[in-house]
């Protein structure tokens, strides 16, 4: 009641420079952007749902931005690329890997001259909303990754003269880690550089096929230097991996250069706008001699950042976009019956399809909370760790792991979600979805495969566990914050007595804080059984991994419920969008424990009686959040060319647009040779039977 | 020890046919057919697995055929496919979607002129198994769906005109009946036929753009013809849904005929050899008269067979492929070490990595039997219902509903598992993996959307069980068999004391009884519930649809378990492959408990000790099972050719082929205009800024 008349009251509060920047894009012009004859008019489907908002959609944008400043800036940027024809994506579902090629590397020429043209640095907030309004079509992605590489392992001289380099383009850099036979195990690759004494010269070589370098990033047909990771080898002893420049196309006419083969690793899911190469050296010299490994903890802090902003720049984002295309589709399709004599009803009006759909918009909200708060904690350690002190590196390292697990598992399968939810037209590439899917699933490869990045969370819960165990009186202090929940005080009963009871943060956090400790003690005392029966060290490990995995999850849906709770507390004075976010939140935590009853249930800390009042308040929970859904969806705030989808525009033109874009297909536009071929034989060979 | 002794004193025991086919095709060689240099040698990693199995691999294959001389059969077809280089699949990855397309076409055509060579008759098994070898990658599919609709719909006359044009492809046929806007919910199909009482024809017309014919398959660029599904309209009162054949492309020049729009929908995620299509009527005059609907039991019968057809033909062998190859590249991939001064390990050693494949694996082979009965079970219905007796049909049409939906959701989840089991190499389409994907995953909507076959399934269990209430004496005759259990006797508590005790089939399958039985009551008494307090019939239903799912979730796990477990009791003349697939059943059985402890906890079925009894036992049986993974994939019997893996060939190859096959892609053959255009004035800016 009181948001909603808060919401009708005032309804928007922009500050003046974002106003502007509504005035001059215009809103909803804005996002009513395709061009086309039948968008000047919303579907009444659709257009309804947006009528009478519990909260101000344009704040919650500004909370997701990070502030109105923000989002006004990221739509100025997002009005340039869109207003560029080289940037437009609308051929993207027509084209071979060739062509997605071709066109990643033009989008990212062009980008460069724009960015140029406009005086946005490297690394300004400009270019990263504009890499965040082409994610997903641009090359060259690499390069970057080498930067950042050099600069955390690099001497300074080093760095000095490749990142300038860099900078200029006068070379286009990869970072050449992964075999065709080693992946995450870096002990295990086989590239090797041996030192030559005599004429103090390194000599990289690839000295099997499995050796030879396998996916790295516009490698396959474009970069002209890899920073090659290899076994060093001084006077017959391997060193441990050391990283090497390798130039490996000639700078002027872009030939192998000798002893190099490379090329492209063929087709894949998706990623097709990039070269994923391979690469074999035959006693090649490096350029730059070689670069010594960080320390391990510089190392480690290097993925950290990695990880964390992979979170919300290539993973996140999908989940988003598929969540606006489901929920938009969902409110324009029609199905069936809900009452005997009316229209069919809104398939968004079942509740199988809340079901489906609305745990997803939930997570993808509650993983911005977490990947926000985890960055800031990052930020914060930051410091700490240039002053030299590391003592938290193992906490950042251990979250940065386990949740990077939790957010590309739960966004691919929530895409995939998203995606069987719009029944046929899911599968069609015009939907936009699958293409979402192709993006977000290899996330759980690479970076770190998920299961290994669990079960490093995993090693740390169980070092925590035992540093709990050993100083009783004194860890309160000492445990990182993340893991202190182990020591504090813990119910051997739930205390919910009806199904409102699972709508307090403190109930729902604390239950799985008591499920994640003991699945944690159930682990760690499983493995010390094993190790007390005489079992070897790694052998014990391996036998109970998938108890480890079990307890590291469930110590990652903890620590997700607990930031998105957090995050709820700081919007007091926002009451309308806490509201309808506090129902994610709540839908988020009941639906984890619905999905892992077991867990609850199985020392008694939930009843039979207990799951079912969850229950009732999960299911009550999906029909008001009904209520909010567009609105939660827009708040996102992705322009229909971002979104690229015929069945998630803005408007609900949903049908209209289908039938167009397929006729642009060159099934449609190329003719049709089978026919003569094949078709008109068959069809005639009846006459020679006769 | 009993079965290793009988697999080696008598190794192979064929029929007299069978061994001629094998010394004609060769064994092994019959399998390492790639025809390339490397693959005369099997690698040693997967040669070790295969030299003592603990059953004979053979015999398994025999069993899954339904007989040595059906294997035998079968393997002559797939010799006689594989030596013409027209039906090889290898060039398949690099294609777009026409070349796809004309390929489709091309195979066909070339099947039907061998099929007439060789005298395969339509519906021979010798024609199935040429499509089982074939299977995904042959257009004119909808052909075989027309004239079964039409035998089962038409008039003799009717039959007796249009199956001879088919049979001799005078017509290509398709069968359009999904909309733009309208899928499952048949009555909201808005095709109209107005039957015009002056000139006593029909006109089948589209009113709207969501009247559209959408997705029927072949009708994009090939079909002359299509079985459409419109509302009867006679003298403007709805008749309902009726259907009629259309001509909708010229005989003579394949254009479209008068009134007839029609084309490609354009790119999908998967089936790019097929062409499904638009249509759209204007006012047209459709040929051969209207066909009747046929009864409503002859419609259920028809779709009771199609879907249970699938389940063998198109789904499940998806997930059996996907199962041989991670599994094969699994024990040849090693990575990390298990022992601290030892090589790296085979992946296949690490548990989380059985945990991810054995229980597809055991789903793999628990949906064969299932798949199996149910079709033994319909052939048994179908002589009661050529008597016009319909009782067995509501179970019938509950069974294939059902099972349909839990098959296609575990058959996609479990091929998505083995592919990403596979690390980055599991999304290189070279691997074979995202193919089986986009294959399978469509399943999970076609011929029916799976949360709406699960509620069927339910309908029929709060039918069977309210009929069970109130005739309790009576009942247990009259219950169809498969709800049987609902009137056994129950136990309210697990009798199992321990690890070994879930290991007996009787005691897992009844405790799946008891949790279905138990979900289905709560459904029920939820549903009563609402509707004992006015809510209305439609919205009780609605509101209680997630239960619903859950009930109709575990009464099909439950069927599952059972006929698994009924099949083993047949192979008590085959102890060694009994005892390898007895651990598949228990595998089957235990992961479904694990994945839902809650269900059987909620009600002190199970206590927490039996939960980590079982746990136990699971654990202990994947250890046992990777003895014998290649064994029991190796029993598929699938031909190297139609695994079109670079990953999953009998010889374990991978690393060669991988990259040997990535020479071949049309990113390394053809030229990088890329480079002129983009690269180099990229790599050259840094000049003209000095």
């Amino acid at each position: 009641m009181e948001s909603k008349s808060s919401a009708q009251g005032k309804p928007l509060h922009l500050s003046s420079e974002s106003r502007q920047i509504q005035a001059r894009v215009g809103s909803p012009v804005h996002r009513v952007s395709m061009g086309d004859a039948w968008s000047r008019q919303v579907h009444p489907d659709i257009e309804i749902e947006r009528r009478q908002p519990s909260f101000d959609v344009e704040r919650l944008t500004n909370i997701l931005d990070g502030g109105a400043q923000k989002t006004a800036l990221r739509r100025k940027v997002e009005s340039i690329i869109h207003s560029d024809p080289v940037f437009s994506l609308k051929d993207n579902y027509f084209m071979t890997q060739n062509e997605h090629y071709e066109a990643g590397i033009k989008k990212q020429f062009y980008l460069r001259m724009l960015a140029q043209q406009l005086g946005w640095l490297e690394d300004s907030q400009e270019l990263l909303y504009a890499y965040r309004t082409l994610a997903g079509d641009l090359a060259l992605g690499l390069h970057h990754v080498f930067q950042k590489a050099l600069r955390s392992l690099g001497s300074e001289e080093q760095i000095a003269k490749w990142d300038r380099l860099c900078k200029e383009f006068q070379i286009i850099a990869t970072y050449a880690q992964t075999e065709l036979g080693h992946g995450t195990y870096l002990q295990g690759l086989e590239t090797q550089a041996t030192y030559d004494a005599d004429t103090q010269e390194f000599v990289v070589h690839s000295p099997t096929i499995t050796a030879t370098k396998w996916w790295p990033g516009d490698l396959g047909r474009t970069a002209t230097h890899a920073l090659v990771q290899a076994q060093l080898i001084c006077s017959g002893a391997r060193q441990g991996m050391h990283a090497f420049i390798v130039p490996i196309r000639s700078l002027q006419d872009h030939t192998l250069l000798p002893g190099i083969t490379a090329g492209d690793i063929g087709p894949k899911m998706g990623f097709e706008h990039i070269d994923n190469g391979f690469l074999r050296l035959d006693h090649v010299l490096p350029d730059g001699t070689y670069i010594k490994l960080g320390t391990a903890q510089s190392n480690y802090l290097s993925m950290v950042v990695t990880r964390v902003e992979l979170l919300l720049t290539e993973i996140l984002p999908q989940l988003q976009k598929a969540c606006v295309i489901a929920i938009r589709y969902s409110v324009v399709r029609r199905q069936s019956q809900l009452r005997p004599s009316g229209p069919e009803a809104q398939v968004l009006d079942f509740q199988t399809q809340q079901q489906k759909l609305f745990p997803q918009l939930a997570t993808a909200y509650a993983f911005h909370f977490l990947a926000s708060s985890l960055l800031e904690f990052f930020h914060q350690s930051y410091r700490t760790i240039l002053d030299r002190d590391f003592s938290l590196l193992p906490e950042l390292h251990a979250l940065s792991s386990g949740l990077k697990a939790m957010v590309s598992d739960f966004c691919t399968e929530g895409t995939e979600q998203c995606r069987r939810a719009c029944g046929g037209h899911g599968y069609s590439k015009l939907s936009g979805l699958p293409t979402l899917l192709t993006r977000v699933t290899p996330s759980c490869t690479y970076e770190g495969e998920n299961t290994v990045l669990y079960l490093q969370m995993a090693r740390f819960l169980v070092k925590s566990y035992l540093q709990a165990q050993t100083s009783p009186g004194s860890t309160k202090r000492s445990l990182p914050q993340s893991v202190a929940y182990l020591t504090a005080p813990d119910l051997a009963r739930c205390p919910a007595q009806g199904a409102a009871d699972f709508l307090h943060p403190e109930l729902y956090t604390s239950a799985w804080a008591h499920v994640a400790r003991r699945l944690i003690k159930d682990s760690v005392h499983h493995l010390q059984a094993l190790l007390q029966s005489g079992a070897d060290r790694h052998e014990a490990w391996n036998q109970t991994t998938v108890i480890h995995l079990q307890a590291a999850k469930a110590h990652c849906y903890y620590v997700t419920v607990k930031s998105f709770a957090e995050a709820l507390e700081k919007l007091d004075n926002e009451p309308a969008v806490q509201q309808a976010l506090k129902r994610l939140c709540d839908l988020f935590a009941l639906h984890g424990i619905l999905s892992n009853t077991g867990d609850f249930l199985h020392d008694g800390f939930l009843s039979g009686a207990q799951v079912d009042a969850a229950r009732t308040a999960y299911l009550d929970l999906l029909l008001l959040i009904r209520k909010d859904a567009i609105s939660l969806t827009d708040a996102f705030d992705f322009t229909d060319q971002c979104l690229n989808s015929a069945l998630g525009c803005y408007d609900g033109n949903v049908y209209e647009r289908l039938f167009h874009w397929a006729q642009k297909s060159p099934t449609n536009t190329q003719g049709n040779p089978a026919y003569e071929k094949y078709i008109r034989p068959l069809l005639q060979s009846w006459r020679s039977k006769l």
